[in-house]
């Protein structure tokens, strides 16, 4: 893999009072595929030491504007973020149709876990991070992603799954995964039966993996998205299916970051 | 109901560097049952305002110093913590047997919310508590308790249930539940068959309850309990039924924390 990093635009957003945030597109390759990812984090507490790093994977449109804005949040709260492209350089949709033939490239298979682990790559490249603190969070799709590349065995002291689709845990992940798991679900998911919940948390227990499995009342799926709504809107076929909820969108954010207090600090645990 | 709040005990404990909790039993009565109660608080805390109460409501042993125990880290987090008597003064067991027997009297009967409420009675009895911020826990037993106490419409704005049984949400219930819902569940715990569980979520989101369902990895029933094993070992039945679990213990912690920090807070939801 070779891998390009290019300063195409640089820019600084100030996301609170306290913190400027420098973002950077970054431009990389796996596998003949030309990608690129965004990159976030606070320049001012990259100069005194190196952050714990987060590996941001986008839901099925692609890495949109939402994505990015994830990863600035994610920079605010004091680590490196890089949101990866899984699709190639500036492929993003919002018709469901394509983005379902594009998430489809990917799910049962090992490119799911490669193409992920390429923004990883990227991620540890800059310098910037701290290679023993590093977690990756995903959306839907992406979800289901960071299921994968922990499961591949990437060097991921933790994942978070928001509204993603539930990826049983099978031998091969027994044998390979080291990330403790957050999920954030929908309890309202209409992509997730209550049969495969049974099943995917049996295969998790069997697993022994080490886990917080959460369930926030009324959330559909794509719940963390305040994008949802509009895209039910357009997309008939989508609605009942998702829709934003500002209160599940909160809490889940909180959880995250009590996750990553912990995952972060390994003498805690 | 006559309520006599007797000064039985007065002590300060040094639960941390900064607070000072007192503690004091207090008799009370509910249909003719004396009970006594344990009432917990920081002494400087509440010399300035009236503070957020919570109601604990032990496991089937009855309110022994491990409920107790409870009771003061709830007051050294800033709240009044009363740890209600179920069962009638100083009636305390270690034997399963004994405690089926007494926790039987219970379960699915309307004794179990008016028994409840005359313990959260004695907390509003204080003068201490800002009654519109009061919040119920339980453990096991006393988080199927705190579940029906929500349902009868008593005045909480949350409750929290650690490895409680649990109550799915009737008719009655959806008509007078107020209380915004956390459930730290065990994953592993054998109390709770997965076709209850799904059946649990389902009357809970039929009954649009405001709730955050965790699932703990590796956590068995009383995971919270630092003396279940020792519990397991005495009682041969309950090996594979309770266990400690340490991760599961803290980290549900941490989640009520979250949880009272919201529900505290009235205006940020």
């Amino acid at each position: 893999m070779k891998a390009l990093i290019a300063s195409v635009a640089v820019c600084l957003a100030a996301t609170s009072a306290h913190a400027a945030i420098v973002t950077r597109d970054v431009d990389y390759e796996q596998d003949g595929v030309k990608l690129q990812g965004y990159l976030a984090y606070d320049d001012a507490k990259t100069k005194d030491a190196k952050l714990p790093g987060v590996l941001i994977v986008p839901e099925w449109w692609g890495l949109n504007a939402y994505a990015k804005s994830r990863a600035e949040k994610v920079a605010a709260l004091g680590y490196v973020a890089f949101a990866a492209d899984m699709y190639g350089k500036g492929v993003v949709t919002t018709d469901p149709k394509v983005a379902g033939g594009l998430a489809g490239q990917f799910y049962g298979k090992p490119l799911m876990a490669t193409r992920a682990q390429a923004g990883l790559d990227q991620l540890l490249a800059t310098g910037l991070v701290d290679a023993s603190r590093v977690a990756a969070i995903g959306y839907c799709f992406g979800g289901s992603t960071v299921q994968a590349l922990a499961y591949s065995g990437a060097p991921l002291v933790g994942i978070v799954s928001f509204h993603g689709t539930l990826v049983p845990a099978n031998d091969d992940a027994v044998a390979k995964n080291k990330a403790k798991i957050l999920i954030c679900h929908g309890a309202l998911d209409p992509a997730t039966k209550p049969e495969q919940l049974t099943a995917y948390l049996k295969s998790v227990n069997d697993a022994k993996f080490d886990y917080r499995f959460i369930q926030y009342a009324g959330a559909y799926h794509a719940f963390t998205n305040p994008g949802a709504d509009a895209i039910a809107e357009a997309n008939p076929g989508m609605r009942g299916f998702v829709a934003y909820s500002p209160s599940a969108d909160r809490r889940s954010w909180e959880d995250m970051q009590g996750f990553f207090s912990e995952i972060f600090a390994p003498s805690k645990s």
